[in-house]
């Protein structure tokens, strides 16, 4: 090695020691007769100095040549310091170099190697490997890789086996939009990138392999927005002869070993909420339950009273903010203005405050005497102090609008600490949603999602109303995985496909071996996918998931590092047998 | 769980308890008034008993509807056998069952889900989820599970970091095809899959990380051979500050433990050859050292004897095979029709037998007194009852088929026993390699492997003299592994690229981004990657690679069962911009 120790390990025993350190030059500052040299890697910073009548002109000579992030190797003695740095844990001591060889100069960075950096999100992305030299990018994959391998720790305690599935796979329909990949031995077809293992999991279970996991990646060729990946990993696990309650269990102990492993954190018994109440009370399937503000309805007690607004609506739903009944009428104005804007639609705002003395004001005193408003007080359960917030409309509308304004009053609160984990699990979702558009029935989960056995006479008469056998794990309002207990039957996993408008000869095209499979005696079984840049995420209590992705792509679905994707050679789209039909940019 | 355990716990302590299995019928026994299932999961085998009497008749109409593969949850009391059957761990009892429950019903497979399959392997391929079924090829997949494991293990405990480095990226000139992917984002390009992650782990290098590891999926759009896969897996790692050395002492220690844990095998210290010895002594670098039969070279005492082959060969090498004397001349004939043949184009086969009394009797004996063939013998330090046999013609030509002909003899006399291991590191391999075709150098290793310090001046004056830090490392004759240490000097990069044949504009396209990385300060570093699906098989004692992959692929490039690659639709065509130009099938 280059180096004796690295540049974290040093302490006060170390005193007297003869060592050699290798790293870059963070810093360095000449105060003529001495000379300080910060030396980084990847364990730490320690600090080595030079001093006139100790150490030699020529090495004074060669320091005074270094600029930052030059790659550096010393050799000298542990020296205690006078003056200790009680924020490095190497603050104690310093080294006093013999030799110092420049293993290899450097440019000028284009933006500061350092915590808080000068660089924009673009400069940093095209100098990715610049950018990953900072602490906190750098920390990030480092809770990747604990999280990682805690993770298939846990799995392999637990008798999973860990199976490479293939990442050269078939194109399918449903779901979203598939990378292909043209085959050369095979013209004219194509493979796909998969979007998830989710058949070849399946088949592992038809095969007896009993519990699986991987760590996979996967693909999507889908419009990016802000925080998704067209490639992106996934905790990919099946297990055989279990039922809901089984999967529940199994990874809410994953989600606690990861926990306690990773951030010190005893988890509390992870509660569980139906879909139904989810809508109702929070009106999102992945409600933040960091805290309360839970929906309350005052339709029926809204209504009739000649506020046109109230009586048009499906649903008159509203959220109590305790203690904000200092808000002003401007804020309240402005908070309108935020929910008119198109991205959430609201048509308007009612608010009431409750006054330090219990009384009711409210932008609709026109319509409603004291005592209906003191009956909205009880049933908030608003205190002197609180604001209720009320919105109006169109059920669905309204519930997602209603959720919108709780999750920025919470966020205005303060309530949405990132270092407070609150899990939960979500159960019994839809089976089934209907695209308005395609004029059909979609799976909400995917096609091999199993009904809830006593909603399955429902199937044909009222598919709206079919549960699934489907679960979602949330953390502090973000979906971190989700599952189901899977069809094993054929005749059930037919009827299904005719449900969603496949033709018998589609359903065989592209599903004809995992129908054949089932033929074969499959088990009963169910599973969860994680997305684990998204987990990863909320344990570094971040909202991007790009920071703990060593090389992401930006919104165009291009690494501006590598500068790809790019045209490639004539001889090679020859080969392929394909042609590119773009218009030249 | 739809079971309390599984069908390979329970014992004969375990007597008396009420417990509920699932499975697969491996087997039924119909005695009439008694009747056996065997019942089978990943974890083992359990007899199930139905006795007239004790059992009720519903049980044994049941019983009676079940066939093979059948997937059936069974619940009874755990009673002692009668018979135990020593060879199942199980078989010291057998379970009553009081319910029956068919869970699935099973089509007859298409071939015996037995450790002796009768199913071909097409059929094999087509139904791999029942293939998947069998102890043989679950076991290999559960040694790759474990190897995983352990491989992450032992990298964790020596501060690797493992970094998920991207699939979607740049198609480069250099080295085996590239698979490509449209990109719909942006028409008329492509991303291509990485062959290896080498230049991102390299740039995680000028990042700082200092020690990355990755289990990871590589591509190669070749023709395949019997036993290439158009997807693998590597083991994939880099290392900084580091010189040969550390990675050798590293990487044998990885291997150490794997021996260690997944094979109970203490590995003896790992014997070390440089590529020169290595041709010189085996004519391969890659040599099985499994056995002897080191190669002596006769060329001087060959020549000038009067038989024209030797006179006009470059080379006069051979083997001596110990206890082969009794070779007949049919057998010696029937070696050298099979040295001729056009796979290995030997022009014919000289051999010399040790007689008992020492004496000589060779093909060559009207050339060669016997006193001439009495040094051969010393030369060769053969043995009464030994055999040697000798090639002669243009060195490499001579070397490559006396290779094939000592890996022969090695089997024929069984000295390659798949479950004895040796361990061996080949170093100082050539830095390049003269491509008469192209009428250029091409890397032997890749672009990045720096050339020995010493050697650097015969760059530009004697290329092919030039050796590189790179090694291989090789278990019984199959290279397992190989990396180099890295060029990470930036002139001398450029130097490599001009000698590789790149123009300026050429290696900046392809590589700027690992260039321009150069000059921000890249420390010294090197690495190495391990075949895993090698690995993984010669753990295995088996040649194949694929059956110890849970979905492979077949020689041209197929999925069987999933029938992959396929034709797409003209919409996804028409989306990603690209028209197929294959000639109708």
């Amino acid at each position: 090695m280059l180096r004796s120790h690295t540049c974290g390990e040093l302490r006060l025993a170390d005193a007297a020691k003869t060592v050699t350190l290798s790293g870059w030059v963070q810093t360095i500052r000449d105060k003529g007769k001495v000379l300080w040299i910060d030396l980084r890697d990847r364990y730490g910073i320690t600090q080595l100095i030079l001093e006139e009548g100790v150490s030699s002109a020529e090495l004074f000579a060669t320091a005074r040549t270094l600029g930052r992030e030059f790659v550096v190797q010393a050799t000298g003695q542990v020296v205690e310091r006078k003056a200790k740095n009680p924020n490095v844990p190497t603050g104690d001591i310093e080294v006093r170099p013999t030799a110092l060889t420049v293993l290899n100069t450097a440019n000028t960075p284009p933006f500061k190697i350092e915590d808080e950096t000068d660089g924009g999100d673009d400069l940093r992305m095209k100098y990715r490997y610049l950018d990953l030299r900072r602490n906190p990018v750098r920390r990030n994959l480092e809770l990747r890789h604990r999280m990682a391998q805690e993770t298939r720790r846990y799995m392999d305690e637990q008798g999973f086996i860990e199976v490479e599935t293939p990442v050269l796979i078939k194109s399918t329909p449903e779901g979203a939009r598939d990378f292909v990949v043209p085959s050369r031995m095979n013209p004219g077809e194509f493979y796909a990138l998969p979007q998830s293992p989710q058949t070849f999991k399946q088949l592992l279970m038809v095969s007896g392999f009993d519990r699986y996991f991987q760590i996979v990646k996967c693909f999507r060729d889908e419009d990016l927005r802000a925080d998704r990946q067209p490639e992106f990993t996934q905790i990919d696990c099946e297990m055989s002869f279990v039922e809901q309650e089984d999967i529940l269990v199994m990874f809410e102990g994953l989600v606690r070993q990861l926990f306690k492993t990773v951030k010190g954190i005893d988890l509390a018994e992870v509660p569980r909420m139906t879909y139904a109440d989810a809508m109702r009370l929070y009106g999102s399937d992945k409600p933040d339950t960091r805290f309360g503000m839970q929906f309350v309805e005052l339709t029926d007690m809204a209504k009739g009273k000649g506020f046109p607004v109230f009586d048009a609506a499906d649903l008159v739903v509203g959220i109590n903010v305790p203690g904000a009944a200092q808000y002003t009428r401007k804020q309240i104005d402005e908070l309108t203005e935020w929910l008119k804007r198109p991205q959430i639609g609201a048509k308007g705002l009612i608010y009431a405050r409750v006054n330090e003395d219990g009384s009711v004001k409210s932008s609709v005193d026109k319509f409603f005497s004291p005592e209906d408003l003191a009956g909205w007080a009880t049933q908030f359960d608003a205190k002197p102090g609180d604001l209720i917030l009320v919105l109006a409309g169109e059920a669905d509308k309204t519930r997602k609008q209603l959720n919108e304004l709780r999750l920025e009053m919470g966020t205005r609160l303060g309530l949405r600490n990132p270092d407070d984990y609150k899990v939960l699990w979500v159960l019994d979702f839809p089976l089934l949603e209907y695209g308005e558009e395609e004029q059909r029935w979609f799976a909400m989960h995917h096609p091999f999602t199993s009904p809830k056995p006593e909603d399955i006479p429902l199937l044909e008469t009222n598919p709206g109303a079919v549960r699934a056998n489907a679960y979602d794990m949330v953390i502090n309002g973000t979906e971190v995985g989700g599952g189901s207990i899977r069809i094993f039957n054929k005749e059930l996993q037919a009827r299904m496909f005719s449900l969603l408008g496949f033709s018998d000869e589609e359903a065989k095209a592209q599903f004809g071996f995992l129908m054949d499979a089932f033929e074969f005696g499959a088990p009963p079984h169910g599973g969860i996918a994680f997305g684990f840049d998204r987990l990863t995420s909320l344990f570094g209590g971040a909202d991007s998931i790009r920071d703990f992705i060593a090389f992401p792509k930006n919104n165009s679905g291009r690494d501006v590092m590598i500068d790809s994707p790019s045209t490639i050679s004539d001889k090679q789209l020859d080969e392929l047998k394909i042609k590119s039909v773009a218009e030249p940019k």
